[in-house]
């Protein structure tokens, strides 16, 4: 398995899957009700009329995915790596009880960083997929990562 | 107290600022041992050579945000508003234990949608500050939104 650590592992082009997590109801509700309470995200009975059923934050969708990124062997950061933000975040399906989701990573770009001798900056797609392998998210990452040594 | 809620609430420039929300230690541990295991974000002691000291995950601050807009009682969104996305998100401070964030939210453009009558396209600016009023996140976000009937 390819390793994505430093700046010369990300090759524009170069993809990788993530293994699954499955999303519970009571997951739905715990997270919503923290961060997100609306009807159709905490309240299964009103979600009914809602959204014909609870669906997740879309901000738990974005959460899992990083999750998947972190759990996931193939993303191993160097020290230094540091996320610069995201861009182009849609949510394009509703993610519901018992979905299981994977991060689908794809290298967009790379360029070497001009004030930061030694870094360069990444541009990643990311698209989480259900079982079904519908995209329910999509995201473009930007992070600043440090070139191998030597 | 203007709510927002239907389409012509939503005049460019107008703006507000939410109720706080304080960070514990704890909070920032709970969530991204869930959800963004990293030692900047899970283990005090670690987190001190790295970022010295705990900072939380950018979506955590990025879900907190989401809580700030949903509890705050200025945003009573309209049965059917849909939330399409958000662009240029970007984490410009960290957030530590302790820290106290407030959301403050500027209309930036607004449009009739053209494929949906009774409809009109509203773009936000977010701007999330901590309690000396640095900027510690800012995203923009795309909805549509129903106008008010009659």
């Amino acid at each position: 398995m390819v390793a994505y650590t430093y700046f010369e592992d990300f090759v524009v082009g170069a993809a990788f899957e993530t293994p699954a997590v499955t999303v519970t109801a009571a997951d739905i509700i715990e997270f919503a009700t923290k961060f997100d309470p609306q009807p159709m995200h905490t309240d299964p009975a009103a979600a009914e009329s809602i959204t014909g059923g609870l669906i997740a934050s879309g901000w738990h969708t974005a959460s899992l995915t990083m999750k998947l990124l972190i759990t996931g062997r193939q993303y191993t950061p160097a020290p230094g790596t540091l996320g610069l933000g995201f861009d182009k975040l849609r949510w394009l399906k509703p993610v519901r009880p018992g979905d299981t989701l994977r991060l689908r990573l794809t290298v967009l770009a790379t360029r070497e960083s001009t004030s930061k001798p030694g870094w360069g900056i990444i541009t990643n797609r990311f698209v989480t997929v259900n079982q079904h392998d519908e995209p329910v998210q999509e995201m473009e990452s930007s992070a600043i990562v440090p070139k191998r040594v030597g």
